[in-house]
């Protein structure tokens, strides 16, 4: 084992440089290294897959967040999930599929020191695929799923509202409401992901944003009102939702994709008098906080998606670390058609 | 009795045309009418005080708000005291004070089937002054008794800044944040302002946010950051508040007089995915949803005025029903110190 794994070179891209507006390939340095192998209570993951969350922009800006920002010269951060090819570690024996934040590079080497930090934890396939754990049973599921029970509160009959419908988090919340009973109105860009949302997700109805006014929509397919809106896009939606939303809505923001790569001040929300007029609520979401609760949603989860109440869909960029500059600008032009994962390795 | 009444001349100010920016005399007009005998189960009320509340103005603007709008050519809607001078209701009796809308009129006549709608109730002049029951005994007070203990749910320990802290229902806020065990930071303009609230009131700190920059005095005077933020004045300021909130911290949205005479469109929060950022809730606050528990708060408030724990402060402009049009702005320069009351009549 030892032989085969000094031959091995891990490829890394770091962030050289911060970005002004939609990060390009300037942003980005790359780096080989050689595979160490692990020391006393280490494991060592050779990674396949990398989640690409809108997030991740966050991660590149300097200043105060929920976490730090992703230093200079660093692997830049990433979600991911792989499987171990050398362990001195009890808890993990090489084969073991895992996930975890492996950042973007193609091998992973967790030290005895840093495994509690590291969120590494085993995955069970039968439970769901690889790229499904990165999406409805991974960070954009768990995400989805308590900012929108936590948060939200959905009551049956009541209708909740979802932007980025077809996204990762989106098609999760979408589903969630629908099983609670709720009617839910998807907000998603062109024809193809409102149909699939509709058709495929069984959302009662969803609004093509780049089709024509959201207002309009909202009009149309919310005829009781907005009781629960699910935030990932921010900018006029928001907007346009909070002129919509009944008596004691609750706006959960999850996030503000259309703000990201603004080089003006974030647009707020010119109708958040709306929260005053309806005695509403607009609450953040970072989830991390029910880190002690995700076994209990993916466990959920993982029953809708064996008993077909729940569908997942990923958008698989191939092409390993190498095409990490350009896949992740995708998200911001809504390029994706579901949860945006880069294929690093074959399993 | 009937011989008196027929004497009497109702003035009354009513909404001419609706304001763009500022109201000016402009807006109203003015009528007289004979003050007629109260019919079968009504009251005939003396009104001796009217509240000017920023919220009039919003009820001047057309469009869906928590309550319809003024009609042009409507008495305008005010809350009130006064006394009975005729009644055929044995609830009230003449020489009777009360509460409720009269709107800015000198008589008020409550018809048998206007009563519920109207909020005519009784006030003991024991449990506050006349005054006082327009101020923390009256709507202001409820506004923040309730916004402050139902949503912003402050804790012993916690920070709580409060904007307009010198009007009407900041000074409420703060007190009962102070009985409450918090940090209390007041936000006022001007230095006899801020100086009252701090050493009146007992607020810890208040900031003059006319001499310079609030996100400064809210470094220095909230060094642990800010855990309930109480907001009566929207813009700029809830901006500087949003960058200094903790985790999990609760804004209160109760008003916006900052932007209710803009002829431009709101200024939106745009700091607001701070509410991510930190887990934090803003929510807005309607006192009419408390009405079943108004008489629990006043109890409460009665006993700290009594024991003087609380202190009421009223800016009474004389003139009577005549003096509304000038009166009304003060508000929006900020140049009422305490609530702004319109004295009518002698008692």
């Amino acid at each position: 084992m030892a032989a085969t794994l000094t031959t091995l070179v891990n490829h890394q891209c770091r962030l050289a440089v911060r970005p002004v507006g939609l990060p390009t390939a300037a942003n980005w340095q790359f780096t080989e290294e050689a595979v160490a192998e692990p020391t006393e209570g280490g494991v060592l993951i050779k990674v396949l897959a990398l989640s690409l969350d809108p997030a991740m922009r966050g991660w590149m800006n300097e200043g105060k967040s929920y976490i730090p920002p992703v230093g200079i010269g660093e692997v830049m951060r990433a979600g991911g999930v792989g499987v171990v090819i050398a362990s001195r570690n009890p808890a993990f024996a090489v084969g073991d599929h895992v996930t975890g934040g492996p950042g973007v590079q193609a091998y992973w080497s967790v030290a005895a020191d840093q495994l509690r930090r590291s969120g590494l934890a085993k995955i069970d396939l039968r439970a769901g695929t690889l790229t499904q754990w990165l999406n409805v049973l991974g960070m954009p599921g768990m995400t989805g799923y308590f900012g929108l029970m936590d948060v939200g509160q959905p009551k049956p009959g009541e209708t909740v509202v979802v932007s980025g419908a077809a996204g990762a988090v989106g098609q999760t919340v979408g589903q969630i409401a629908k099983i609670q009973g709720c009617r839910v109105v998807g907000i998603a860009g062109g024809p193809a992901k409102c149909e699939w949302v509709v058709k495929e997700l069984g959302f009662d109805a969803c609004i093509d944003y780049k089709a024509g006014p959201v207002k309009e929509g909202l009009r149309q397919h919310c005829p009781a009102g907005v009781d629960v809106y699910f935030d990932n896009v921010g900018g006029d939606i928001l907007d346009d939702v909070l002129a919509r939303i009944n008596r004691k809505a609750r706006i959960i923001i999850c996030g503000a994709i259309s703000q990201y790569n603004n080089t003006t001040p974030v647009q707020g929300p010119k109708n958040y008098l709306s929260l005053l007029v309806n005695r509403a609520r607009m609450e953040g979401i970072v989830v991390f906080d029910y880190a002690d609760r995700y076994h209990v949603a993916i466990a959920e989860m993982a029953g809708y998606l064996k008993d077909g109440r729940m569908k997942s869909k990923e958008d698989v960029v191939d092409g390993g670390i190498a095409a990490f500059p350009g896949a992740l600008p995708m998200l911001f032009s809504g390029a994706n058609f579901g949860k945006l994962v880069l294929k690093v390795a074959d399993a």
